[in-house]
């Protein structure tokens, strides 16, 4: 069976730099897109050039370093933003202009007192204007979450006439459930006219915690390209994570679908992204979080020591990590006790384990974690070591 | 339509107390206890009582102090670790004994060196002798997510015949898709013999992003019952997030299903056990993270300006957050600054604003964020105030 290729949309330059306090420097904004272009990322938003001198000046640096990717800078529907856009992506190999404007009724209506009529005009000359510059267009349709999807097939026909090559069908305020956000890709699968000359992109945002399924879910029903950033950082709770899909499709759909990520270097790319934008990723997080690869509890610890799969369905080292952690808590039982007691020396037996043990959960019980140099002067005190 | 009441089992205290650096004292759990009660939560599990004499003494005195919701002890499918719960659990005025074990071919093989039919009777004899001390016994399949469907209803027919009232179905390891785990709960809830004297549970680790979205699958197709943490928080990437698949169930799913939580004190909890543990949260994490109500572009902004909701779903004070707020970078617009101004003072004319804005962007391409104090000080510079 031949699998499609998913494209990977990197938008940690531009609705992840927008975000407070994670504003980049041009030289750090530059250490970043050399890296996505690394990992393999079919496309950089390198950011959106009308914003500020700064932000132009940025997309134009980027768009003369990046080797591989295609990279694309946003405007709205707006002519002056598209100029600028094109301008600053004058130098790239493979430039892209991302324009489009509000779809929902509640856009169309509070946003911009107009009617769907003109939106569809508006939308259309955008499109066409960009293609004056370069021949890859894409297409946002704002609030395509909230919009009629009638309306939304019939937006994403006239602009794919127009030339527009991709349609990003965005979920701006992480409104839908996976299966309203499949449903949406289905019906604009079915119902574009001249679908076949377009892809479908999702851009999901994280404000009920579903924009990893919600991405997934398009994918499943027809997109395929997906919006992400690294670490899901983005405007409120953030995008889709890059590492979170990428291993999804990797490694439970690997069957049916592919990416050009370098999984291997998703560790170090999500770490490059925390510290130079000084954004913590919790310790929870998927992936690329301290203790996604950390086992604490007896019962895991027991089952990771018997086999890794017991309790692991990524085996760490194809993100980067080295190895998973045995961890010890006041929940760890004997066999995680014996194995670390092992790694520094102590080839515990069964009699000593159990004196041992008693004695660990004592200690454990007191601390919040029984790290190496805890558990050496533990064992020290009470055994010779014995390898 | 009469609405579907999806409890809410909170397991903050023990799945994710378990967790590298999560380690609370006893005085520190009776408080987060009390505030789970407060909250609405229909269970709090307390802890593992025989992992150490800690955890003994903890559940023995959260079981004391909770006045509404059902306490809950985990054991192993071990007449110790039963006896010990139940022993902790005794002061409870809704005790709740939860005990279980591997079911999938890899735990019953690498794990438990064992077959199907040894662990089928291995987990109706701890169900039994669980109902001997109380009357509410929930039985878990640990590693349902890989086990086979048809022996899972198996083994689930045979505990409810036991007498178990709630039928956990962990996804130990992160491994489903949403579709996946929806089917599996369909799967059983129309294969288990005896359904309608228990219900469905799910619990849904965080290994691929989907802890929220299974959970919200799980519910569609017939679970009653979701297990989730505070902040998402358990071993590696963590459960579900109480706060997101409630505020999805309220929200999204409100002509259908309701829940006993309080809403407004979300953040309020999220913070308590973030502190009380010393685990960050992020500032993306969906419903509780510091920006997970900010708005930072210009578009996003100046829609916000117009009317909250062309950007936000989710009133920020139906989770306890005072206000959304517009923060001051180079990415946003003339309403922004225009909206900023105007709340500290500056009620700027149009040609005003406009050199304001050209200063505005220069100061903020320069700076991380432009905070009220240099905004203050750079519109005092220029202009008298107006208001």
């Amino acid at each position: 069976m031949s699998k499609d290729k998913i494209f990977i949309f990197d938008t940690t330059l531009r609705d992840g730099e927008q975000v407070p306090g994670c504003k980049l420097n041009q030289d750090q904004k530059i250490v970043i897109a050399r890296q996505l272009d690394a990992l393999g990322v079919d496309v950089i938003e390198a950011g959106f050039p009308i914003s500020s001198p700064g932000d132009f000046k940025a997309v134009e640096a980027i768009a003369r370093v990046v080797k591989n990717a295609t990279v694309c800078g946003l405007s709205r529907s707006v002519e002056k933003d598209i100029k600028c856009a094109a301008d600053a992506l004058r130098h790239a190999k493979r430039p892209r202009i991302h324009t489009g404007i509000g779809t929902s009724d509640m856009h169309i209506k509070y946003k911009f007192n107009s009617t769907r009529e003109k939106i569809i005009e508006r939308a259309v000359a955008a499109v066409k204007y960009a293609k004056t510059f370069v021949e890859d267009v894409e297409f946002y349709a704002e609030d395509a979450g909230r919009t009629d999807n009638v309306f939304l097939a019939q937006i994403c026909s006239a602009v794919v006439k127009a030339g527009a090559t991709v349609l990003n069908i965005p979920d701006t305020t992480g409104y839908c459930l996976p299966s309203e956000y499949g449903e949406k890709i289905a019906f604009l699968r079915d119902n574009v006219v001249g679908i076949d000359k377009a892809i479908l992109s999702t851009h999901c945002h994280n404000d009920l915690g579903l924009a990893t399924a919600n991405a997934i879910s398009g994918v499943i029903h027809g997109a395929r390209q997906i919006e992400c950033t690294i670490n899901g950082i983005g405007e409120r709770a953030g995008n889709t994570a890059l590492e979170e899909v990428v291993m999804i499709l990797q490694h439970r759909m690997g069957q049916a679908y592919f990416t050009d990520i370098e999984s291997k270097q998703l560790n170090r790319m999500s770490r490059a992204v925390s510290d130079m934008m000084c954004m913590p990723v919790q310790p929870n997080k998927a992936i690329v979080g301290d203790n996604a690869f950390a086992h604490s509890s007896g019962i895991h610890q027991d089952g990771v020591i018997k086999n890794r799969e017991n309790y692991e369905i990524i085996d760490p080292i194809s993100v980067g990590v080295d190895h998973s952690s045995i961890i010890l808590t006041a929940r760890s039982g004997r066999a995680a006790l014996a194995f670390r007691a092992k790694e520094i020396g102590f080839n515990l037996f069964k009699d000593e384990l159990d004196v041992a043990y008693n004695a660990f959960i004592d200690l454990a019980d007191r601390k919040k974690e029984v790290n190496e140099r805890d558990l050496k002067k533990m064992l020290s005190s009470m055994f010779k070591v014995h390898a």
